[in-house]
């Protein structure tokens, strides 16, 4: 049977996803991969979770594996103030909401604000993941233009200007894909600009613990509270497998965040949520933090250095002070997916950047690269590869 | 700030919960709850749970902790072919998805299906928690006429021939509400309806393990296997708070549900998987399933003696051979939401049954009552104050 005919309208934007397929091809054997966007497995707290396992069963008991309030097992939501205030983010254990995973927050947002055809308003080039969370409720993307320090904040205002946008969304710290900051005082342009026009903005803050140098910057929640759903992740700093996220939103979108999920999922599951609640209040991410960031810096210094010495002139690359990722541009006419077919049949891999613009036919020359998979060692030869490949490309 | 004006216009049908709101006394302290729909906490595997958390971490390490397959993690899909084989359910891995809860499966059929204004047919009574995953997707409910023996066939046949019905919602075994089951008959014939037709049904069997009594029936599913989205959970056999559901679905079906759960959560905890399939694959379900069942059995058999014993005249309610509930009807007039504000009075609730109705304004004399979340003496004692209640209504 087929039952094509049956399909909802909005299934035409969500077709089969471009960047899944070319990927297939990265968990082949032998494969070295710079494409992912996930942790390594040795920065897993494990001997913790142990520990943790033995707190939860002793503190909660088999509350821990019953059913639970859609708004979050209590003491994480506790457990999260404290995570939240270190961070700039003000909020009460109340109004703290747990999900499954941040991907859980976006997509309710875009079941709770896009009608067919609203503007959302996303960086270019910004995160895969959010607009999948979008697309099935068949928003319109504006993008705002992006250099080194983010989003550009003249951008944002002439956007917000011209449509009547839904709701911003931005990754401000260590952006999935270009590993960008924006900077303190466009942070700050940005909570005065949604202020003034009464705009609504989903701050998404998946790294901003993951930094190996310089000073932490307060989120846009800090500067403008009613004016952001601002929402993060233990996925980074614990166990993405946990599928544990939180958000702090005003108080209507809160509301209407939970009536979501209750019948997404009811709730995220209690016995991760334990876990996670015993990680934060029993001061383990505190003491565990450091060896994954120690990890990850050496990680970052390779590919930083790799690039230097490896890639041709024409190229240019953030420098970012923490985060997964390195952002690289290439001259003007060249094609990123091509160097990717062509790395692929040498076994090296990354993201061509053109995956991650809301508009076809932009990013063509750019690429996503990520280092917290592979030891530094690896990250030389697999930049080495790309770059022999690219200056073998006219050849 | 307000942002109200931003909603998109399907919150309309998402409003406030009525039956939430009613409900919120219930955690009240001294209530006795005949409300709840859910397991027992000493249902659960605690012993086991230990084991299982050891099998884990030395079966599958860090990679238990790690982001997964979006369609579920293999050893667990694996596991579950013979769980859903001795259901009746022919199923390879590879066909079996993972969700979280089976509210995921009914969630992403609606994103799936539904547009505006298509028609889903449901019985009449039906389960809350489909309405409100379906909702969302702004559908009109067409109600299908069901008795004793649950949806009546010829009502269901008059429902696709009058309406282009885009599926079918059915729970065939203990439903939630009424406990009710479909007999083998008119298993045989929905799906000989449903295969003439070229309809597609949603199959939802979370209580058919709970079987107290008698022969259990194949599921719809092993009749028209093409036309039939099964789906189930552990929440009622293992442990709710994992959130670990399944579903097998035709081929199109399945590949779109893969693509919602992508943007909806990217997959189900990777941990609490790993869990599952130990206690499959490892044969503490088969082994653990019986302790369940004498919990249970003595709670259901102490409910439906208590109705005999203390309900007047005029009541009629359903003797099923499993599950976690009892239907009750009152006579016509009876306002069972009068009766719920005045037991509640007196510290015992149930849920009225109107809100397990699609349209509203029926089944107001009906109730649903629980009977696995509290001992035989209680069930005892709040069967007796409702039936008080009730003789006391017109003085």
């Amino acid at each position: 049977m087929n039952f094509a005919h049956l399909l909802a309208a909005r299934t035409d934007t969500m077709g089969v996803n471009a960047i899944r397929e070319i990927l297939k091809v990265v968990s082949q054997p032998g494969m070295v991969s710079l494409a992912g966007g996930i942790p390594a497995p040795e920065s897993f707290p494990m001997a913790i979770l142990r520990e943790l396992s033995a707190a939860v069963e002793q503190k909660y008991g088999s509350s821990a594996f019953q059913y639970d309030a859609t708004e979050g097992f209590g003491p994480l939501r506790e457990a999260l103030v404290d995570h939240l205030a270190a961070k700039g983010v003000a909020a009460t254990a109340h109004g703290v909401l747990i999900s499954s995973g941040s991907q859980g927050v976006l997509d309710a947002m875009g079941k709770v604000f896009i009608d067919r055809g609203d503007v959302v308003a996303v960086e270019a080039p910004t995160y895969l993941g959010a607009l999948q969370a979008f697309n099935p409720y068949e928003p319109r993307y504006v993008q705002m233009a992006t250099d080194d320090d983010g989003v550009i904040p003249e951008s944002m205002a002439e956007v917000l200007r011209a449509h009547a946008v839904k709701f911003i969304y931005l990754t401000p710290t260590f952006q999935n894909p270009t590993g960008r900051t924006l900077s303190l005082a466009r942070r700050k342009a940005v909570a005065h600009i949604i202020q003034e026009q009464n705009a609504l903005l989903v701050e998404d803050d998946p790294y901003s613990d993951l930094r190996y140098r310089g000073d932490a910057l307060p989120p846009i929640k800090a500067f403008a509270p009613d004016h952001v759903v601002y929402t993060s992740t233990l996925s980074k700093i614990f166990a993405p497998g946990l599928r544990i996220g939180f958000c702090v939103a005003p108080p209507l979108v809160r509301q209407w965040l939970i009536v979501v999920k209750q019948g997404v999922d009811l709730h995220t599951s209690t016995y991760n949520q334990a876990l996670a609640a015993e990680y934060l209040a029993g001061g383990y991410l505190r003491r565990h933090l450091p060896t994954i960031i120690d990890l990850y810096r050496p990680r970052q210094t390779a590919l930083l250095g790799a690039l230097d010495r490896h890639l041709p002139d024409g190229f240019t690359w953030s420098q970012p002070e923490g985060g997964m990722f390195i952002w690289l541009e290439g001259p003007a006419g060249l094609d990123a997916e091509t160097v990717y077919w062509r790395a692929v049949e040498r076994k090296t891999a990354f993201v061509p950047g053109k995956f991650f613009f809301a508009q076809p036919g932009e990013g063509l020359p750019t690429m996503r690269l990520n280092f917290t998979m592979a030891d530094p060692t690896t990250i030389d030869r697999a930049v080495q590869t790309i770059a022999e490949v690219i200056k073998g490309l006219n050849s």
